[in-house]
């Protein structure tokens, strides 16, 4: 059988493939990218010309009171069901570093008398940049191991490490309950960046007694881009999470325009700022395309998707190496070493198939599981070998 | 000449007449709360739907080049003109309260060897928080003075002072060139807190050597609810600025993912995370309303429509206690005491005459000029007598 044969076979049988259509994407287009920035569901633009006119609009200041003020644990109580929390511990708002920030500063004043804080050495490069700024600011020491050493690296000093669940680079996934077991048997707190694998895959934060956790809306979630991110605070914190951008509304009672800061119960304590309601409400919108899914079955065609491709690669384009692993520890993207990658994902993007580069030699192809397609990815690998 | 005739006068001759129109306001409404939240203008609900339909949805990953990444400088230098800032000095992103940690924790670095914050004291709360917060983490203490008395209060050890340029709850416009100047001569920075009075009067931050400066865009900007903020830092600290929260976005070369910080050129160094794409394009597309107006006409406004309201009240409601200055130290909005004034404010609500309250006693009504009439204010008046 033919790869195409066999991807119209995989497409035809496909119990997600009516899915597509509830995105603004265009029917040609391969889109491969989804792990950077997802395609609009295409409720979003509807939905917030509704926000803008009859809310912002026709109710203006009311509005605050109609839904608004608690919209950012209202729209995590929809994304906590996704990374395994039970409701009322994930509140959204604020940019991911931003809430890196947050938890890290948090984490070690949950842990205090230990002085060091221990970082994946395969970061996304901007909790790196966040984790030694909190750093300077509580006196600790950053010391750096991979994720698989961690358990070995953890000592006595550590008050927490701060982990990516899957690597942004290689989409290897990380072993979250055993590490974060691992660092609690020493003493350690687990900070862990969900920004690649929610949305993709379960997470089972609750499960696993993740400490604190952050993650992204804008790739598998399909907030829009920049979309506020979002912070998980077990309940088991939230009567003692001492975070340090103590805005109003954190506060138990922001209207009450207190001198002093006194914090919000329950998981209200994480949030900062005024809401920034026609973001949060698109990301709401977005969330709509999860009603009749599960993350199960996302997560079993991502897997899919990426068998499928890895057999394509290597029947199409034998020279490819692969980094990402082609066993299932890995997230819903592949990535391929290529010379020259940032030059050839242009020419793959100028004929309708949009993956990402990462420099210096990485070519990423995300396979958000809801739109992308097994002919999409039988399309990647026939533009791959046509460079190779 | 009844207060009626008059109103329906000033409203006759009002050259900003015409830009009730380019919001999407009921008429039958007097909307005075655009001093907390500003109404709509007509263009943000269609562009937001372009951006999402066309950058995000049409063009997808392609469109962080094509004018997104620079989005926020770019939207800064539309509101650089407005607070007297040249441009390449402005950066919009993240909430008021995370930009006012920024300016502190930089401020307080710029400033070595000094042991205190001085802080306004009638600050909106949130910013106290905040500083003390900041004050927390860098080892300061923190002493409140209010603004008329900081001339007298700064010291040798004073590292900075956070001040609000208008005074949320009275209106009170405090003497941003002469508290600077005072500040300067003990050595200490001054860091200016904008919301109320960003587009309502004009600033003039260069020329009274502000040293570093926040704002809100979702009052009389109309940006829309929870807007991002923006951050001001001068031509002369943008080699030196040392900001906290060193996301990805202030990154040299944020797309070569290095491990390392290295901290981007001009104003730019202030970012942290990825830039909120559709709120950011809301703010842009409802910037286009100052396209033919400039702040000194919506300042003639604002305080003619107080001086108008005052002899309203003054006529209509001879008890009410008026807590804004008479003569034009204040901000455009008009602050009453008033027993039971969170009642009172839903009564006037429900009869179309939108203000707001203050805790405990404080009636709040805005004079955003680009919208409000001179038959609104009377309305207020008229109203407020009936409850008298």
């Amino acid at each position: 059988m033919s790869f195409a044969t066999e991807a119209a076979e995989l497409d035809a049988r496909d119990p997600l493939s009516g899915k597509r259509a509830e995105f603004d994407l265009d029917p040609g287009l391969s889109y491969l990218d989804g792990n950077s920035l997802g395609a609009p569901p295409r409720t979003v633009a509807t939905r917030l010309e509704e926000v803008i006119r009859k809310q912002w609009g026709g109710r203006l200041i009311r509005s605050w009171n109609e839904g608004w003020w608690n919209a950012p644990e209202r729209v995590g109580d929809r994304i906590a069901p996704l990374i395994g929390a039970a409701p009322g511990q994930v509140v959204v708002g604020d940019a991911t570093s931003v809430n890196v920030f947050k938890a890290v500063v948090a984490a070690v004043r949950l842990n205090p008398g230990r002085t060091e804080i221990l970082l994946d050495a395969g970061t996304f490069p901007s909790d790196g940049y966040i984790v030694d700024s909190a750093a300077r600011l509580t006196g600790h020491a950053v010391r750096r191991a991979a994720p698989s050493e961690m358990a070995g690296a953890v000592t006595e000093r550590t008050a927490v490490a701060v982990v990516n669940h899957v690597d942004y680079r290689t989409g290897r996934r990380h072993d979250l309950p055993g590490i974060t077991a691992a660092l609690h048997a020493a003493g350690a707190l687990a900070v862990w960046d969900l920004c690649h694998s929610v949305g993709a895959m379960p997470v089972g934060l609750d499960a696993a007694e993740v400490d604190l956790a952050v993650g992204c809306t804008y790739k598998f979630l399909n907030g829009g881009p920049g979309a506020p991110s979002f912070f998980y605070v077990p309940a088991r914190y939230q009567d003692r999470l001492d975070q340090p951008l103590t805005g109003w509304a954190g506060h138990a009672d922001p209207f009450g325009m207190a001198e002093e800061y006194a914090v919000a119960p329950g998981v209200s304590r994480a949030r900062t700022g005024t809401p920034d309601i026609l973001s949060m409400l698109a990301l709401d919108a977005a969330l709509d395309v999860w009603d009749d899914v599960t993350i199960e079955q996302v997560r079993e065609k991502g897997l899919a998707l990426g068998d499928f491709f890895l057999r394509c690669l290597d029947g199409l384009v034998p020279g490819a190496e692969v980094v990402t692993p082609r066993d299932h520890e890995r997230g819903n993207q592949i990535s391929v070493l290529w010379p020259d990658a940032g030059r050839v994902m242009g020419l793959l993007t100028e004929r309708g198939v949009i993956g990402d580069f990462r420099p210096p030699d990485v070519l990423r192809f995300g396979l958000a599981a809801l739109y992308v397609r097994y002919r999409d990815v039988l399309r990647a690998a026939e533009e791959l070998a046509a460079q190779a």
